[in-house]
């Protein structure tokens, strides 16, 4: 079963579901039947499989030299809801697929190659990368209690029902001196490499986000009744945070900051009253640090000044603050090496969306990403697409860079 | 029981419900039990108690030239879901007391008073004042299989729970020439009288609703890979919208324009997803229809150009669309009158909610209303409120109109 072939079959595995799209949650029955195929796969390539204490799943090629740091190479297989194929999916079954390769090429390592399917990087429970947060040490016992699906079960719980003991969670904690690199193979998830007509990405740095979360009062009132001049309208209040948030991110100087308002919820909700609460959920994020900060302190200075103008009362509370990943700049050498040896042409560019790899970064581990075409940029959906000979360059871009880094 | 205690009776007629406030949709067994408890009242006051095809709840005060024109004096006791008690009740209950009182003065008047409560006027099924439009004739027997409320159910279903024939609509319709007056009493729902500090309004135009609802459609795509210029984001637009809906309504020559948008829905919805489509519900409303069809037209040319300048595509539907109606000289004049007899100061307005006194203006009806003052303008909310003498003053405005007008 090739490549391509894997990804229909690994596709299938899923739950029901109305929509169309995937459904493949992580510690979900039909997660654990995605960990025996996965692992399939990882022993047909003669690797040595194991699973970590919070789900992890590994599979080893060794090395001659097995002592010496190892390189890690993987993604994530499990999905959002109503998801496309190859999220995930293409960076884990693409590194067996590039080591099934190097082996049939004769080579051989001298550091040990391991192929790792990271649990959880979907935020099933709200936020994301489970097993890669474990990994990094960055989770504790308490957030397993404490993060909860949208059906409230929790970390905690839903790890028992996968046969998995929560409590063995820092077993699953590395020590980032014994990894020389993490290779992750992407799609990219956005439509720069299409509209600029290049089929690789090599990833140079990882944007992070910070969100904030933002509760708009004003009053509800009969919206036939109330004159303009008596309202306090929380709806058009935050039409401007969001045409600020727009603006702010365009006028950004380092180029790279976007911002979005993805979530805004309207109470009542009924045409003929003003409204009286919109919650919205902002999205800045920028692989520069301080431009992105600039741009998050604009905001709240907006709302600031928008509560005094509007007679709003406004809150705010910060939901997530990741910290942007450079990558490593010997493995981005050795991924522009790949491609050069294939006479491909990359583009060097950042990450907008997150990946386990800018986890592992944080905790000191060297990194680097190999992207390739979305088209039309979808993700997170059935409709997500990554041509068949886009899916091999990239494993082949893959096979260089790990030829590369594990002698 | 007197009037106040009559509301409170009425309050716990409702369905069970979890958000404080009264639940009691028309065609529903609490509406029933409404109905017993409205009729008693007018039994009790010696009103000739009957019920129309539709439902619509009439009690007459046989005149001593029972063969002119009647004076008609209601309003409806139908509530929205999480209402108040006083919305519509006042206008029945209200009237049944201004009969009583009238009655107690030795009162005869030449042409008989009917009170009514209509059938419906909450939007139940999308949209409302199913009594009065009955009443008008501007309601089909196709009408009643086509609207529907949230659960689906039609009107023509709801109405056979309720014993009544659907088949019989046409037998509700009224002949305008057989009514000299409908006067209805009803709390503001808005601030201006409180704001002014006048504690009675005399009605002299009723301003109608265009209703709009817009489908705005972008691309959904990753909030973090999609550059800001690669963007169609669908609620940046929608904010452009409803903030040019704001200030046209602000700047209208008219203004009495009110411009609202209350309803809003952000898809997919999700705080890393660009919204790929919002559905917002615009209301512009004037008793000046030049003045409202210009703000309409102003905002259809703010979505083209928004279509154009943001590649976004946009659907327009108008949903609502309603005639203001003038309240007719006689019958303010007489409502004056009454306010000066008793020596009270009132306000000269305009009324923005719609009520079925409007409808029935469409059909030729000539009307006249009354307001009292409705707390910090709150209405269809529990904390709905109207102070005990200020409702009897309502009552006694209304006693002094119908008596001039029953003559």
């Amino acid at each position: 079963m090739g490549l391509h072939e894997q990804i229909e079959a690994l596709a299938q595995v899923d739950s029901e579901h109305p929509g169309g799209g995937l459904v493949r949650e992580v510690y979900t029955p039909e997660y654990g039947e995605a960990v025996r195929f996965v692992s399939d796969r990882m022993r047909e390539a003669g690797l040595e499989v194991r699973e970590d204490s919070v789900g992890n799943l590994f599979g080893l090629w060794p090395g001659v030299s097995p002592e010496l740091p190892r390189v890690l190479t993987g993604s994530h297989f499990d999905t959002t809801l109503n998801a496309g194929k190859y999220d995930g999916v293409l960076g884990v079954l693409g590194a067996i697929e590039a080591i099934r390769q190097l082996k049939a090429d004769g080579f051989s390592p001298a550091r040990s190659i391991e192929v790792v399917g990271f649990a959880g990087e979907e935020p099933r429970f709200g936020s994301g990368c489970i097993g890669s947060r474990a990994m990094a040490g960055t989770l504790s016992r308490s957030d397993l209690d404490r993060m909860a699906d949208r059906n409230g079960i929790t970390v905690a719980q839903a790890m028992r029902t996968s046969g998995l003991d929560p409590g063995r969670l820092g077993e699953a904690r590395i020590d980032p001196a014994t990894i020389a690199a993490q290779v992750e193979l992407h799609i990219e998830q956005g439509a720069v490499l299409e509209h600029e007509g290049i089929r690789v990405g090599v990833v140079e740095r990882i944007a992070a986000p910070h969100d904030l979360r933002v509760v708009i009062t004003g009053v509800a009132r009969h919206s036939g009744s109330t004159p303009m001049g008596l309202r306090r309208d929380a709806l058009t209040g935050a039409s401007e945070v969001v045409l600020e948030v727009e603006r702010l991110a365009r006028e950004s100087p380092s180029g790279s900051t976007v911002g979005t308002v993805g979530v805004l919820h309207v109470a009542p909700g009924a045409v003929n009253v003003i409204p009286g609460e919109v919650v919205l959920e902002i999205d800045i994020r920028d692989s520069d640090l301080a431009a992105r900060t600039a741009v998050v302190e604009a905001t709240l200075a907006k709302l600031d000044s928008l509560a005094v103008e509007r007679s709003l009362s406004v809150e705010v509370a910060t939901i997530t603050q990741d910290t942007p990943a450079e990558c490593d700049p010997r493995i981005v050498g050795a991924v522009r090496a790949a491609c050069e040896a294939i006479g491909t042409p990359y583009l060097t560019m950042t990450s907008g969306a997150y990946h386990d790899s800018m986890v592992l970064a944080g905790a000191g581990v060297p990194i680097g990403m190999i992207f390739v075409p979305s088209r039309d940029g979808i993700s997170h959906h059935p409709d997500e697409f990554t041509a068949p000979d886009e899916l091999d360059l990239g494993v082949a871009v893959l096979a260089g860079a790990l030829r590369r880094l594990a002698v």
